[in-house]
């Protein structure tokens, strides 16, 4: 695991970057991924977003959808201007933050005091219409090599509980017992256990979660992580046990490091197959000036 | 190009299907679209989607991006709760359709009269909030292969225009030209050169569009297309020539064939280096309901 | 308590009338309204609405209010267009039903089968946007005499419980008390003391309510009023004492009488002074097509 | 025309006020203005609101109705849980700003640099999720005298023209001519004839405006009126002569007087019954932390 602390966990892209990390997916970081895929079997990383969909009060509003256009009465508009074919339209109003469901964070979404990734100053780059740098329109297609650490079990159970910090030594016990060794470029997907609550019991889900602190988000990010996922809202453990601090991993990882976090994602089925090495695909609709973006990370083996 | 009327173009996966041509992509077509890959050069075929997005009323509403929470206001929420790290949440508010920007629709976002993909009866399937079968989370991951037909200089300049219909035979003739041919689950994308307009002169790009009608696509639904990928607002030429018909070739792609839509697709860059035949990835994200999703289509050869 | 029950209780104003019992406030009425205002002391009878307003889910949707435009990125945007005046606008954007906080039903907000007031058809009248008749912008401002009927001590206590119908013989108990006769196109209050829990306490404030049942709202409707207003959530009680009925009140007020209901009143200052007639003041925004608005409701004496 | 430049046309009712030049409206005021009413006729001084209501890009977004529970659907809800009297609920979902349509402007709307109303510090007083203070919550029930000022045949025509700057002299002479004395409490509306383009030609409506600049203002505060209202999208002149400043009147009015601007108003009727002086009633919603609220003026003589 050699790797260089000057090199990642930082902001190290020149002074106009806006992707971070995902400068460490280089074509051949890219090819490599694409060319270990051996029978192509996919696995589907994400959860089903609706009005169901777990959100963190207050700083999440919930997620609505209703019906704009219909068909009947979008047949009938159409008939009063002489059509005859009765197409009718079915389109949906959706509001929605980009934080609902399996997303991922832009760089922008979470600053450090007045400053957000790349030391840029939040009050020039934030307006009211979103972030005129660091919004995931800005990410690029991500495709790289991803690995699943499961510490799912490391407490006897098949879930960790609210609270549970995951340590950097737990991480890295969990890959050397896979086999797994980090690599720039590459994506770290955790699983907790904790997505089975996503949904089914969103009460649970929000009152707390399992997951990793500064420390392994530091030794993530040291070593040229890309993004790191998991199956829980806010990838960091809730509450953070020191109580005077909200969200430090998220300013570590955005805003120090310009790494991405990636939530709500579904790794019970790779858990299952014992899948922890994959060729990943994220793809981010670009959404001007948003802080984050539903995704539908895909795992391919 | 032998195809089978009775096999493809129509709904044949059993009553209970809801993903139509996404069927024909299977395992082996999926493997070979991957290992096709050479350098794994990458060409992000979306547009950015903002406020300034084309949308055509009265069917479809404006995209609308706000900000809920901004790191000023978060900061000061949590100092007054105690939390001393100052960590500055910025979280917008959207207001969209799903129809706006790149994105794919799903099957049940148009019917034919009172009927939708399958014989579905649309009186039972479409609710207040939105599609209880055949919405845009039922369709899965489309890793396949991508063909580009590009028919933008078929008129001598480099884009075709408004109105101008793209026929089954000039389809065919651009096809073999570049040497290709359409096989069962591949995803075909048509460039007219009509995306020059999107965001840039909206008024012209939703005046009437060039595209595809019903024969060319009987055409390809005939081949076994899982989806039709265009650079313009509809797949389908606008206005149809024949003024009693909106939308027939949604109609037949989404309602009768099972056969997706693309729409709004960046495809200059594609055309700019001749890439013809890609390994195309179309990852939806799963918005329960919805009658489309926002998409980051990207082509890897 | 002479009444015609052939006149009031039905639709009885011409196949193309869209207010109703509206009808009855006469010009001589609201001048008699208006001349009985003594010292001209004013009561607000509404409620505050914030997100932090009760709701009953899945009908209605949460009101939510952000903001669009803000004080320091207005200046911003001016300044950059070489304005130096400094006017920071702050716009909020809300996404709301109209049925939130103090608010009043539009005639066509609720259905019998497949009717609407005055047996308009549903299906042509409701559309995609709005009701295309029976909005709430055909509701013609109502200046009129109102009337207290304080039933929130009947049980001993200071409010009714949930589930308790007031009867009519206990409505009309309360009146005789009180000095009070009602006549065509009064507006009726009712006070169940249940508005304390608006917003202090929204879970018992929604898990039912007391308030009429058809009898009581007959009963008032024959008599010729205008309106029907209580400090709960639906004016009638919940839930109904017949599990197989939902908003018969609604059904009979609204669709059946052309009587309108006032939901979320605050009533508490006018029992404190046992001000039991007044002028009344409701005069409802005109949105298109609403089935319902937000009101300010003030009585003067 | 006597008054106190010391006493109006400031913030003048001490460090806490939060509701301005209403504080003019003593129990006095309200009980003429009422008295003064004879055969209770009305008037209705608003527009309707719907999605074809102007707006001014960027700073305020479109109004937009939907429906959120529609008859059908909630009938079948309902019969599934055992419901049988088919109570078939129309809801709508409004997104909105409250500075569209017939509405007025919350103190805290427009700052000066800085600050707001009183000298309140606006990066204090406006949060996330609207104003924690001055917002339209705050704005008492507005019963007292109203004025028209007609000056839309000042030019020979039937209304002004965009950028025409209208004087306190003509104002004055308006007054005079009209036999009108402008008092403390009193809500004076302008009428240029400009609202018949409200719907009907909104780019035109929108292009500019005649209306007021600050002199006029001025003028007006001094005198001690609560609100001036107007039939015109900002009251003031537009585009200002001055083309360095932006909405210097609602800086005046709102920020430094405390006096509130009534938006989009239908004159008509009052001009063609030549009806200068009524009794004058605005009720504003209670949307807490509003910048503005929809409101249904209505004139009684």
């Amino acid at each position: 695991m050699a790797h260089d602390h000057g090199k990642w966990g930082c902001a190290c892209w020149g002074a106009d970057d806006q992707i971070g990390a995902a400068n460490l997916i280089t074509p051949a970081k890219r090819r490599a991924a694409l060319r270990s895929i051996d029978n192509a079997k996919l696995y589907d990383l994400s959860q089903v977003t609706d009005a169901g969909a777990p959100f963190m009060r207050p700083n999440q509003p919930p997620f609505l959808l209703m019906m704009w256009s219909t068909w009947r009465d979008a047949i009938a508009r159409r008939r009063r201007i002489g059509i005859t074919n009765d197409a009718g339209s079915n389109v949906e109003r959706v509001e929605m933050t980009m934080h609902v469901g399996t997303h991922i964070d832009a760089l922008g979404h979470v600053s450090k005091g007045d400053r957000l990734y790349n030391n840029r100053p939040a009050a020039d780059t934030l307006g009211d219409w979103g972030l005129a740098a660091l919004g995931i329109e800005q990410a690029p297609p991500m495709i790289t090599r991803g690995l699943l650490l499961d510490v799912a079990g490391l407490d006897g159970g098949d879930h960790l509980g609210p609270g549970r910090v995951v340590t950097p030594e737990e991480l890295a016990a969990t890959a050397a017992a896979a086999g797994l060794a980090i690599e720039p470029g590459d994506i770290v997907l955790i699983r907790t256990g904790w997505g089975r609550h996503y949904g089914t019991d969103n009460a649970r889900y929000l009152e707390g979660e399992p997951g990793i602190d500064v420390p392994a988000a530091r030794w993530l990010t040291a070593q040229g992580v890309v993004a790191i996922g998991c199956d829980n809202m806010a990838v960091e453990v809730l509450p953070n046990p020191d109580h005077t601090r909200a969200l430090p991993v998220h300013q570590h990882a955005l805003a120090e490091a310009g790494v991405y976090l990636i939530e709500n994602l579904a790794l019970d089925d790779l858990a299952r197959d014992k899948v922890t090495s994959f060729c990943l695909l994220i793809l981010p609709p670009k959404i001007r000036g948003g802080t984050g973006a539903p995704v539908r990370p895909v795992a391919v083996v």
